[in-house]
């Protein structure tokens, strides 16, 4: 598999972060989360004046195997539709990319037919689909490693551009059915904490789901990351997890999305525990194992707007408070420069 | 006193805003909370197409007598300075207002000390400071009451200017001294469910803060909302009254910040309870009564970021969400339009 050269950002700066925190002018600790995030920025960056340049989001989508077994509300055809109103402009994530000047890349990782003489889409397919992991491996393995590759390879164009900040976003219907599956596997976590509604399956829909993925679980030996990733993921949530890895070996700021998002990032982790140094954790989302995700990171998001739509909806809410942190660190006066008494 | 014309805004366009909000192209209701900020905003401008316009925010300052009975941190001198900071542009609410083209207002509702020279300020001074509240009442009901003529005026210049949605902060030393008592006297609830920590108290002078209280709780008949304001609030306090009250009568987005902010809040909507439907709750505060004032409001703020800083800057921090709404609402296509199946 290919290799990935992530350190934890040097924490010896630590204490000059604090201290020009201490000393804007507001009482102590005022800002609350505000200062943890711009402390986390700093760090990240080595630095005591953060900046943001060039942000983009990345939407990975496909089609998933497991919808056959009738685990979503949605019919799988709106994958595809969805990737169009993306290309079109159309979406919660346009308008809220739009809004923020946030770069938005639509990915096709493996959705269901093909977008011929649509240019906007970034084809990196690796099938049509995953297979049904309620009856086989939804990939191999080296499509599982294709799919890393050409995650990671985009992250790094879109770094050569200028960019230090990214942000994941997913559309895959039935997708909630992967992370679920991932969520137990990793987290150890038991399965009925890690399953939930998805995009609004009812209660007895919700118990068919859950009874699916009990048997896929029971079919299939799987401990590995990659052979968790192999056997139950997707193929957005492959191409996610080498875009995640690349992002932190380039010391990028790592923007974290809702559920599925998350999903990846937890076998991301798994992989390279010091990934988690370089992620913000944008939207505690309303699907029910998302919060039980942040918990097992020990990860506290900066939105909780009950929200459960994916795109990457929640990166592009919480990016102008990430950008509120950094503009306190750089335009902020100090108690000395502003003649204020600190105490 | 001024009479303020406050009418509950026409719900019957309630199914035809909800209509428009569940034919976007997402799963129903996934985007959350923001769907009932649309929803608000709506009803507010009567309309399926809001826009918000012009945004301010008006940060009123004034001093205030029971800081002699050592309940703050910081000497008194610091609102003061605090206001030259703020017309120079180092604090927060400068750096998030700017982030946002937020225009930013700037009252002396009563500090200690005159603004020679700094034209900035809005002078609209009632005196050097309320009185000490621990002995007398903080002010005349005159006073107060000329507070509240001139927090309606400045709002009603400010809409002249053409703006629609506007928020109000504040800045003066004690101040959370007068909040806890205005919120236990208008809510009823415990004294010590009231009162916190403020700029930073340590368990010993949080008890001290707390007696001093208690004590002058005893020694005043406060029972009208004007009573209460008079005997203990603080002239920035009154004029916030004043202006959330004429906020709503010009049927304007009211954005609602922290601690201080709502208890002039729960003092004008005791006034006309019909305020509370132009309100939108900005940020939850980390100071121990805002939790329950907004329970006692049954409001849920849009962010929780552990601040406890004041000056209007959960507003301008949870601006950029409301105008996320807004543009969902005008911009996200329906899946009729995009052609994407809705089951």
């Amino acid at each position: 598999m290919i290799a990935f050269n992530i350190e934890r950002p040097d924490q010896s700066t630590l204490d000059d972060i604090q201290h020009k925190i201490d000393f804007k002018t507001k009482p102590l600790g005022a800002l609350g989360d505000l200062e943890k995030l711009a402390e986390k920025l700093c760090l990240i960056q080595q630095t005591l004046e953060p900046a943001l340049r060039n942000p983009n989001i990345i939407v990975f989508a496909a089609d998933h195997g497991i919808a056959e077994s009738g685990v979503s509300k949605y019919p799988q055809e709106v994958t595809y539709q969805m990737v169009l109103n993306f290309v079109y402009g159309g979406a919660a994530i346009n308008v809220f990319s739009r809004q923020h000047g946030i770069e938005l890349n639509i990915v096709d990782a493996g959705v269901k037919g093909d977008f011929v003489d649509v240019p906007l889409v970034i084809n990196q397919k690796i099938a049509q689909g995953t297979r049904n992991f309620a009856i086989e491996p939804a990939m191999s393995i080296a499509d599982a490693e294709l799919a890393i590759q050409k995650g990671a390879d985009l992250v790094n164009q879109i770094a050569a551009k200028g960019c230090n900040v990214i942000g994941f976003g997913e559309m895959g219907i039935a997708n909630t059915s992967s992370a679920s599956v991932i969520m137990h596997k990793i987290t150890g976590l038991p399965l009925l904490n890690c399953v939930g509604k998805g995009t609004g399956l009812d209660d007895e829909q919700l118990a068919s789901k859950t009874q699916v993925l009990q048997n896929a679980l029971a079919k299939h030996v799987a401990n590995s990351p990659i052979e968790i990733l192999n056997t139950f993921g997707g193929f957005e949530i492959a191409q996610m997890v080498g875009a995640i890895l690349q992002a932190a070996a380039n010391k990028m700021i790592l923007l974290v999305d809702g559920f599925i998002t998350t999903s990846a990032l937890l076998i991301a982790q798994a992989i390279h525990p010091a990934v988690i140094d370089y992620c913000i954790f944008c939207h505690q989302g309303d699907e029910n194992g998302h919060k039980g995700m942040l918990e097992y990171l020990n990860a506290k998001a900066i939105l909780k707007l009950n929200m459960r739509l994916g795109e990457g909806s929640g990166v592009a809410l919480a990016y102008p408070i990430i950008q509120s942190a950094v503009n306190f660190m750089n335009e902020m006066a100090s108690f000395e420069s502003a003649g204020v008494s600190s105490h």
